[in-house]
């Protein structure tokens, strides 16, 4: 499953560089990738796209449509929280 | 000033429902208010904005436009770096 092309990179706890380096290698392949995040990996979701789209400015990639949601997770003593995500899309610039 | 209506509510260290509070005060008399945060508050407004959209929900307001961007900021040794920024627009739901 890992070599295969995924069109959506959930951001964890890796340094930010590693996802970084994973939208790019499949944005090689797909016009289009999401990066997917919740909670308090939100802001780190942001930074992803960010820093994609400032090095490969003029040059090659921008950001999409960005859309915000909740879940709802249940936690171990049964009570129901919900968790903000987001999804910030990640696509080629058309215009070159 | 801080009696004015303000089209921006800023997301910093307090209490969330400070600040959903004041959004929904700002939407009593404006149709658009952004919810805009920088760094580390990212997800926080992503929070407020689902709070809102959640709690209002078939009744009054949702999600407008959401733009993401980057900030240089001078650190006190004279450096610079970059930190992400989020805006999320909260309307009213004109369907209604």
């Amino acid at each position: 499953m890992s070599n295969e092309t995924r069109d959506t990179i959930f951001i964890g706890k890796k340094p930010l560089m590693a996802y970084v380096t994973s939208t790019l290698i499949q944005l090689a392949n797909l016009p289009t990738v999401s990066i997917k995040a919740r909670g308090m990996s939100i802001g780190r979701a942001v930074d992803v796209a960010q820093i994609i789209s400032r090095k490969t400015e003029n040059a090659g990639y921008k950001i999409g449509d960005i859309r915000i949601g909740s879940e709802t997770l249940e936690s171990n003593d049964g009570k129901t929280r919900n968790v903000s995500t987001i999804e910030i899309e990640v696509k080629r610039n058309v215009s070159q």
